[in-house]
Parts: structure tokens; C-alpha cells; sequence
């Protein structure tokens, strides 16, 4: 039995290590066309692109593989199996059995689906023009509801499988669950808020600060929080990301708005937090071909965890403000550290996602996830989803988007696929629970202002990311806290931080 | 015979596309290697290149594809092949037969040698310490001469054969012949312009330009000459080059000296010009895979006819002159196109070529020459390499470098071969021959002032550009001038332009 397992992990590695080839330089020309591919070449660089995800493809779906990992899957009990070995194992049977029946031709056009859906997006968004996206949404909607129809392990609804691919365990009940909590704590509080009166001094945060600044205040955010430039790069792209490329290149990416430098700054350190995440992973999860496996959802805990917990505090606020007054001449000599504070958090309606405050960040995630919801369900045609997207922001915001590129064509998402935005708002919920407990076991506030993000993130590397390749996100939540996923911690934080900011 | 012509033609153009497909994904990554690739990650991407290149050169070094090859080059004078197919043919023949005699163990010995040298190289520079890299030196002249004499097709000479392998059909007697003629002409002029006492003003040269406004120059000047922004990108690197990623994509880098904004300004139309061969190459010869094939000499003359035909010339400063003003506020306001003009034709004798001056330009690649020739020869001792380079620099051109890192280890080129440098000197002389034949039939003076880069550009695309990957060097400048190859126009070009102004 021993020797079977041998060979078979023997397989398993080889050809991983053959099929990266393909995936490392399909990654990097995709990180190339999201950052500089000129236009008119997108389309080859997206044929090339799926010739080699083909190709890594056709390895991992040999029958040599496929026999080796059923094998060991099988035989999962044995003693002489590595655990780590034995995790690999099961994220490989539950990948295949997630694509066994679907073809190398399918995955092909799929492929070509989505690379022209992408750019159908970009120009769409550029000419806010929903029309030239509908056809490709359409698309990508079926053959998503395709791919999740073809599995072995499926649920009895589409959609709770797309939303396990970035959130494994977590379905529409759950969601609907924790989001009907917070909509029933955060309308009545975003009320009060409105009604509070407080008024935040704001008129330095639309002052003209150049790319050039902008860029040099990236990385000193990025310097700050220990993110390692040896392993990393940064850039320009429309829309911020993080990218694991290799075991030493996670990039991220950012955009710099003349008249609104904060929005850069959260965006680096929210990438930066991906990044972190993404570089202090266990060497032994790299070496055993783990170390990508960990949730979305636990991924934007992390950079939510940087961009908010750490970055909007008041403590974050205290360390950067000297340096920030250097990178940006002038600009803040007749601002406060506290002004600076409270204009960070400030609290506002607003249609763009991405550059939303902390607090009504969840009614964005949560207008996404009911569009899905009522899209996978056949309740809301592709047409229709523009109007709806308008009609929610207004009746959740009380604002309404002027035209397709501030509403509904704003995210990249859709060009690839549903059930990623809960994610985003789950993310805030764990990293409350973890915050929590992080809390009572080192003094997070001194060591922000001390600048020690060494021993924050060491905490983060022992606790949080120590486990999150092996674990679903509840069982990973409740491994880290002891307790039970809940919102909870969430909205008590927002409670109290904002409570104390409006004077409620 | 024509069935079998078209079989092979097919497994010809089949196993390019499929070889097409690596060779993208390598050049993509190595563009990303030269411009973003994080330091830590280098060594796994270029092992990620290494398998690609391997794959798709496995696919041409295929026995059906070399039958394919050999068996059309038997039947060329067939007429059934289209002529254009046949060119294919004779450049594939060509390459094969370069290497049809080097076995897989000879391949990865030279392949070691060649990155010792360059390793070597880099220290001895670093060090200023040529015996650090005089033995991988030897080694790179013994192994070329040896890939050389395995050949078919050879020359009497092995050097004749590498000088050819960048200009094919250009010899040492060619060479001598015109660099005779330059030192006849040049070495006369540079002692009458030194003699001149003619001042140029240069103090505004060195005045502080940002980054960004470089960038926005740069970006001005690319769209000045009609660089397709739709197929390319631009960005900074230390060293600026220009690559043909793909048929609709072909970018430029460039670098900015906070004290030197020409430096940029000219580096970007210089491989902006390179960027204009390669965007505005015949689709026929893209569609017959042979779009690459003209001369490096050709492509240089290309990259100098815009960056010093057009660039330096009193029309383009004055085409330029107002917009600078703009874009670098306060930085021209004492300045007068005409000083710009002569100061942007300065000729000064200078230790490296890649900073010198399109006057004393050819004596650094004269120089380079001379050496190569004797050294090949057996003339010429590794050890006494830079001693004959240092007393060259003194004869030519008065200076003497102070050490082997502004002498001899200056350029990269002799770590992976020799032949290359007469390239650089040959483009002038192309350029000056085609520009002569150009001023008759357009107006060229006129156009660059109205800054109609439409109409230059038809003019090169129709005379220059239409038959570089067809013909010969000295084919191709008969078969737009309907003269043979001289470095006559050359020289009357800088005899006139620097006569002027310095006032001879």
C-alpha cells in the first residue's frame, strides 16, 4: 500500500509541477493585459491565455492524474499519508469532481466566453453602454449555471454552488440569514447617523495631490504594513488587484484620483492586506501545493482587516499623519490628526462600491447578492438588471446612479462569473470575530502607533492564516475564536466606532 | 508536386501557430521580466521561459516540420508556391541550416558558456575589472567561431559569417571600405568643429523636469510621429527597448534623468521609430510569417532616420518647441528653438556610445569594429583588448577612458557574441540614402513642420518598409534608391548639417 501511494504522490507532484508552467505564464499574461496590453491585443493575448490554461488542463485531467488522486482519495485513511499531503488530496478530488464532466473543448469556449466577456465589460463600462455588456452577461450566467450542473457534488440550487466556489459551506440561507441582520441594525442606525447633525470637516479631502505623490505615499503605506517589495511589485490599473503570480510575486495595483488622495491610499493598504496574506503563507503549504486553497472570504477578512481595523483607526491615523505631511507638501497643515480620523470614517451614501465608506459598504454587497440571487432564479432578466440595480440603491441609499458605469457596470465580476460579492461583506464579519479575540492577546493599538506591524501580522501568520488552506470558513472561524460565525461582532463594532464618531 | 507542396506548406504554417503560442507567452513574460518582475521572483520566470521556449522550439526542430522545410526548399522553383510562401521557405532553410550540425549536448554546453559570460560580465563591469571576464570572453569568440564553421552555407572568414548573421551579405571588405571612407572624412571635420570656437548654449539642458512631465512628453512625441497607442503601450525601463509582442503589439520603454530631459525625449522617438517598422509591417507578411525578418542593420536605420533625420532637425524643433513649453512650465522660457536645435546637435567626443552624439556616433562602432576584426583574426590578444580600446578612443576621438567600466565593459554585446555593432553605423548610412530620395518626392521639411507624420510615414511605409523582410541590406537600399551602397549621403548630411551649424 505504502509503495501505492508513493508512486501516486509521485504523479500528483510531477505533474503539478509541469501544468504550473502553463499557469504561471497564463497568469502573468494576465496580469500584463489587466496593466498594459494595449487594446487591439487583447484578443490574441486571450486566445494564448486559453491555449495554455488548455494545456495545464489537459495535464490535470489526464487519466494518469486523475487515477493517482482517485486512488489516494480512496485511501485517504492510511497512516502513512502526510496530513498535508492528504489536504491536497481532497482539494484536488473536490476540483475534479467539480469539472470531471465538463470537456477540454467546453472549457475551452468557456474560456473565450469569459476573455471576450471582459473585454465587452471594459468597453462597455468605457462608453457606459449596458448593451454592449448584456450579451456577454447573458453568457457568462449560463455557462456558470452550466459548469455547477455538470458537477458530481452539487446542491439543489445553482447558485448555493457558485457561492460555495468562493465560500465552501456557506449557501443563500446563511446570507440571507446575516444579511437580514444587518439590514435590520444598519438602516436604523444609518438613519440616525443622517439625522445626528455632526458635521465632519471634509474640504481637504478633495484637494489636487499629483500621481507622482500619490505613488510615493502607496509605498510608504505599503513599507508600513511590512509588505515585502523583494517578493511584490505595484502598479496602475482601473480597478485595484491583488495578484499571486508565484510563491515570490504577489502584485498589487492601484489608481491614484487627483482630487481624492485617501481613495488610493485604502485601496493599496486593502490590496496590501491580499498581498500579506498571500506572502506570509506557510512554506510547507507552498511546498505541498496548498497554499492558494484558503476562501475569498477569508482572503477579504485580511484586507479588510488592514484596510479598515487597522487602517481607518485612530492609531493608524496617529502613525502616518507626520509622514503624510511630508509626501504631501501643504496639504494637510491646517488638518488635525482627529479631522484627518474622523474624515475617513465618514459616513455617506454613495454608488461606487469600491470607493464606499467602512460603514455602508455592506448595502453594496447586499444589493449584489439579491440582483444574483433573483437573476440565477430566473426572477430578474438580463435587461432588467440595470433598472433594479438603480431601484435599490434608492430605496437602501436614498441615491440614484446617473447613468450604467456608476451602476450596474461599475465591477469587473460579472464578466467572469456570480457569488463572489458576499464575500466581501463576510469578510467584515469574520475579521470582527478575529479582531476580538486578537484584542484580549496583544495590544493592537500601541503596536499601530508604534509602527510594529511585524508583530501584528505575526499574530495574523499564527492565527489566521496558520490554518485557513484546510479549513472551510467555519470551521476556520470557530478554530481562531471558539465561537460560531455571527455577524454580530460586525455590527456592534459599527455601532460603537460610529455611535462615538456622530455622537449618538 | 503541387499536392505535396501544399501538405507541407500546411504542417509548415500549422506548427508555427502552434509554436506561435509559447514563443507569445515567453515574449510577454520576458517584457514583464524587463519591466515589473519582482527581484525574488526572476529566477522561477525565467525557468517558466526556458520550458516555453523549449516547447515551441521542440515543435520547429520537429522531424516533420524540418522534412516539410527541406523538401519545399527542393521544389522552390516551383510555380504553384506563392512568392511570398517561398521567402518563408528560404528564411526557415536559413536558420535550419545554421544549426543543423549542432547537437542537443554542443546547444546546452554553449548555452552554459553564454551565461557565465554574461554573469561574468556583469561583475567585471561592476568592479571595473576586465580579467574577471577576459576568460568568458575567449570562450564566446572560440565557441562562435566553432557555431559558425559547422554551418552549411559559409563564409572563407567566420567573422564575414557573423557580421551576417545580423546584416546578412555584408563582409569585412564592405565594412572597411566605409568606415575607411568615414575616418577620411570625419576625423578632418571633428578636428575643424573643435577648432570652431563656435559656443552652444547648454546650461537650460540640465534644469529639473518631473517624471510626469517627462511621461507626458514622451507620450506627446509618440502621438507627434503617429505611434499606435491602439497596438502598443509604453513604459520605463533602465535600459529602453522596444518589442514586437505580437501583430497588433508592439511597445516601447523608455527611462527619465531627472537632469537630462532630452535623454528621454530621444530615446522614446528612437524606439519609437523601431515601433513603427514593426506597427506598420505589410499584413501579407504577418499572415505569411515573415514579418520579422528584415535586418537589425535596417531596423536601426529606421529608429536613427526618426530619431535623428526627423527628431534633431530644425523642423521637428520647431514643430515641438511650443507644446514643450507646456508641457515643461517655466523650463523654455529663455530658450529659443534655435537653441534647443543646436543644442540637441552638440557634438562632443565622449567615453560611451550609448550617451554620444549623432556626430561622433560612428567612431564608438568604428572602434568596436576595428577590435572585433582583429581579434577574430587572431590579431588581437584578450589581454591586450583594452589597451587597443583605450589608445583607439585616444586617436579617434582625443579622450582616453580612465578605466575598463567607461572602456571596454561598457556594452553587453560581446557576452553573447560578435558582429553586431556595424549594424548601428550601417542604419546612418541606409538612412541618409533613402532620406535623399525621399526629399524629391515629398516635402519632407514641410510635412515634419505641419507635423503630417501620416504622410512621412506612407513614404516609408510604401519605399522602406514594403520589402525589408524579402531582400538583402544591399537589395533592399538599391531597390529604393537605385543606387548601390554607399556611405557617401551620410557624410555629406553631417558635412552640411554640422558644417552649419558650427559655422565651417
Amino acid at each position: 500500500m505504502k509503495e501505492q501511494n508513493e508512486k501516486n504522490l509521485k504523479i500528483i507532484y510531477d505533474t503539478m509541477k509541469l501544468a504550473e508552467n502553463y499557469y504561471h505564464a497564463a497568469t502573468v499574461m494576465s496580469f500584463d493585459m489587466e496593466t498594459i496590453c494595449p487594446p487591439a491585443a487583447m484578443e490574441k493575448q486571450g486566445e494564448t491565455m486559453a491555449f495554455l490554461s488548455t494545456e495545464g488542463y489537459k495535464l490535470l485531467k489526464s487519466e494518469e492524474f486523475i487515477r493517482a488522486v482517485t486512488e489516494l482519495y480512496g485511501n485517504l485513511s492510511d497512516e502513512d499519508i502526510d496530513p498535508l499531503d492528504r489536504e491536497l488530496v481532497k482539494s484536488l478530488w473536490r476540483e475534479y469532481d467539480k469539472i470531471k464532466n465538463l470537456t477540454p473543448k467546453m472549457n475551452h469556449e468557456h474560456d473565450l466566453i469569459r476573455n471576450k466577456a471582459y473585454v465587452d465589460w471594459l468597453r462597455a463600462k468605457q462608453s457606459s453602454d449596458y448593451s454592449v455588456f448584456a450579451p456577454s452577461l447573458e453568457k457568462i450566467k449560463e455557462i456558470g449555471i452550466e459548469e455547477v450542473s455538470l458537477r458530481g457534488n452539487k446542491s439543489a440550487d445553482p447558485y448555493d454552488d457558485m457561492l460555495g466556489d468562493y465560500e465552501r459551506g456557506v449557501t443563500q440561507t446563511d446570507l440571507d440569514e446575516a444579511f437580514g441582520e444587518c439590514k435590520e441594525r444598519l438602516i436604523p442606525l444609518l438613519e440616525k447617523i443622517k439625522a445626528s447633525g455632526k458635521t465632519i470637516r471634509r474640504d481637504f479631502m478633495s484637494r489636487t495631490v499629483t500621481d507622482e505623490a500619490q505613488k510615493n505615499m502607496a509605498r510608504y503605506l505599503l513599507e508600513t504594513i511590512r509588505y515585502d517589495f523583494d517578493r511584490g511589485a505595484f502598479t496602475t490599473t482601473e480597478h485595484p488587484f491583488t495578484s499571486d503570480l508565484a510563491r515570490d510575486d504577489v502584485r498589487v495595483t492601484t489608481h491614484y484620483h487627483p482630487n481624492e488622495f485617501t481613495a488610493s491610499m485604502y485601496s493599496i493598504v486593502h490590496e496590501g492586506g491580499h498581498a500579506l496574506f498571500g506572502q506570509l503563507q506557510p512554506a510547507e503549504h507552498h511546498d505541498h501545493r496548498i497554499a492558494g486553497n484558503m476562501s475569498m472570504g477569508m482572503h477579504e477578512s485580511v484586507s479588510r482587516f488592514y484596510e479598515n481595523r487597522i487602517g481607518r483607526s485612530r492609531a493608524f491615523i496617529d502613525l502616518i499623519y507626520p509622514r503624510a505631511k511630508e509626501i504631501f507638501p501643504g496639504l494637510l497643515d491646517d488638518v488635525t490628526p482627529g479631522e484627518l480620523y474622523e474624515a475617513v470614517n465618514i459616513v455617506e451614501p454613495s454608488l461606487i462600491r469600491t470607493e464606499s465608506d467602512e460603514f455602508t459598504y455592506t448595502f453594496h454587497i447586499i444589493i449584489r447578492y439579491e440582483i444574483e440571487k433573483a437573476y440565477m432564479a430566473g426572477k430578474a432578466k438580463t435587461d432588467d438588471l440595470p433598472r433594479i440595480w438603480n431601484d435599490k440603491y434608492e430605496e437602501y441609499l436614498g441615491i440614484r446612479p446617473a447613468n450604467d458605469r456608476e451602476g450596474v457596470l461599475q465591477d469587473v465580476h460579472w464578466s467572469f462569473g456570480f457569488g463572489y460579492f458576499p464575500t466581501y461583506a463576510l469578510g467584515n464579519m469574520y475579521n470582527a470575530m478575529y479582531f476580538n479575540r486578537m484584542k484580549k492577546e496583544i495590544d493592537v493599538d500601541a503596536l499601530v502607533r508604534a509602527g510594529d506591524f511585524d508583530a501584528v501580522n505575526g499574530w495574523m501568520k499564527d492565527n489566521v492564516f496558520a490554518k485557513a488552506n484546510i479549513l472551510t470558513a467555519k470551521e476556520w472561524i470557530k478554530d481562531i475564536t471558539g465561537r460560531e460565525f455571527t455577524p454580530k461582532d460586525f455590527l456592534d463594532y459599527l455601532e460603537e466606532k460610529y455611535g462615538a464618531i456622530y455622537g449618538l
